[in-house]
């Protein structure tokens, strides 16, 4: 087991990362009152539910079961949360633990962020999507139908159980997903990372315990690393969205939960690559680079068949990214470093959607 | 017109009180974008809206009125203000004004709070009660059927307009509702101030200008003050609760809207000066001013007819202050000092709920 310790200032917190994480000693110590709410999904509940209950004795515990998948990731389900907490009489001083993916996670700490004003929670992702990505960072929200993570606040949990032992049961397509975003870390911030994916990436596949820990280390350090920079998202964390602009239209228009976050990354950034490669910032080679790392990791490289460059347009314009009416890109300088910018020419990006759709 | 500062560091904000409020040179220094949505409500609406928009020029001013009333303060009309702010493409640097009573203004804070997970927004009260109350301290929320304000944020806003002129169309319930915060803060912090409301209502209650803007200014240095010793009410901002976990409980009881918030703080005040004086904390003498002052502002100063000690103390139960099951009350130790405490008789209680109930 290691542990990682995100630098916060008076809201720091561990992530700890490895197997057999599922106990009292690395949960207690988080929870300063005696109610705990668990929040879970009908998927993940039935497999890891009664080993966590295990882990908390003594303490109120209760449980509230989602449906699962992103079209529930509403107000409306949220609302099923709080009505939870109210019934069971939860006090300032609850703890919410999330035990899910990524919905589960960001759903149960913007949950903890409003319940009373602000209550605590802890964070135990069950897929590898959200185990280096949406439970490192404090983002917690809900989507709109206009828009996705629309709705939501900046609130740190207590600590994150990062457990490689619940990665056993995810689905191959779902392993995938969350691949899309380790290989952004490598070619956001660091070559050499990209380069030890690309030689490791059949034995992540093969889900080779040692390796996954060790890309999920590595991504959960870099992550922490821009948040301690940048907990708000007004610099250098923006850079974390690369492909998620593109991506954010692709799952918008194709309707939440068909395609996955981490399926809609990929096809984003290769769309983002695309892009950089027409301004001259990256080569040829480093954009098939780029597209062959992804086929590695059987993920998308194209955008969702029927899609239209107007469709591309519209919906990016709502994206969180544009100031002023002016959007605003994650593109490639070249491989293992990332600019946010507005500066590239309208046509070239005309020439990436009109490439990329029919 | 005069400007109290509420010092919070980098969250620190003007309040404006006085006359002749609606100016651009009062609005536009608070807004950074150029986009601006107004949140009020079918009351409001009507009487400012036109007047608000004249002294926005050159920005894109898009608005949203919600139906009129606490009922109303829920995350489904919630909802409604995020999809105006979506169809109209609102990004990260727009402002939200409200502009109405406290329901709209807790409700479009919130709103702001968690929009993009965080936005600009503009109070301007129109009721009293917002005036001395919801308008400073960066409380923001909406109600859940199990219970008031259990869904919500810390949110400041960028600046207050507190107009005496906006009084002049407040209905007198309304009037006498605003009375009840600005006694409690005389109550709770500040014997002289409660002795000059004594000698002065007449003149407050026939809305004379002068003594409205003294009475407004007072509260909101008051109110100013302890929120800048105590932001997140970890301690002696508890004490401006003084009344309302009784008034809570009377509201809850009653269905929102009923009762308005001001009129069950007054009753809620006079129960816990009851409690206090079975204590032997204040003399029966006090007890009889608290009662009188109330009733110089033509308020209630008995519980709702036919409500239960068993109702009292079933929705008390789950008040915010409630730590660990353990009830904790604002009670006064003489008049113009408060202090919050779980150390009384339940005996004593449970008899100023029998006193007040049938």
């Amino acid at each position: 087991m290691q542990t990682l310790n995100v630098e916060l200032g008076d809201r720091s917190y561990p992530i700890f990362v490895g197997s057999d994480l599922f106990r009292t000693e690395y949960l207690h110590p988080y929870i300063k009152g005696n109610q705990v709410l668990i929040v879970s999904n009908e998927t993940v509940a039935p497999l890891y539910l009664q080993q966590l209950k295990a882990a908390l004795p003594s303490l109120q515990v209760d449980e509230v079961i989602l449906p699962d998948g992103e079209q529930f990731k509403t107000l409306e389900e949220l609302s099923a949360v709080y009505d939870h907490l109210l019934q069971c009489r939860h006090n300032r001083t609850t703890t919410l633990i999330a035990l899910g993916g990524g919905v589960v996670g960001d759903m149960t700490g913007f949950a903890a962020a409003c319940y009373q004003r602000g209550v605590n929670f802890i964070q135990i992702p069950t897929t590898l999507l959200s185990q280096v990505d949406s439970s490192v960072g404090g983002k917690t929200g809900v989507n709109h139908p206009l828009g996705k993570n629309m709705i939501g606040a900046f609130h740190q949990p207590q600590s994150v159980l990062a457990s490689v032992d619940v990665l056993s049961t995810l689905p191959d397509r779902e392993l995938s997903a969350g691949l899309a975003e380790v290989i952004k870390y490598g070619l956001v911030y660091d070559a050499v990372f990209l380069d030890w994916l690309e030689t490791n990436m059949a034995g992540l596949i093969g889900r080779d315990s040692a390796l996954l820990s060790r890309a999920i280390y590595r991504s959960c350090e870099l992550k922490a690393e821009v948040v301690a920079q940048d907990e708000k998202e007004s610099g250098v964390r923006a850079l974390l969205n690369l492909g998620h602009t593109f991506g954010h239209a692709i799952e918008s228009c194709q309707g939440y939960g068909n395609w996955l976050h981490g399926e809609a990354v990929a096809a984003g950034t290769v769309m983002a690559a695309d892009l950089s490669r027409r301004l001259g910032w990256i080569s040829s080679d480093d954009y098939e680079r780029v597209v062959n790392i992804f086929k590695l990791a059987n993920l998308p490289v194209a955008a969702p068949a029927g899609m239209t460059a107007d469709e591309f347009m519209s919906l990016m314009a709502v994206d969180k990214k544009v100031i002023d009416g002016q959007l605003r890109l994650i593109l490639l300088r070249s491989l293992g470093e990332a600019v946010v910018t507005d500066q590239f020419d309208p046509q070239a990006l005309q020439q990436t959607l009109n490439h990329f759709t029919s």
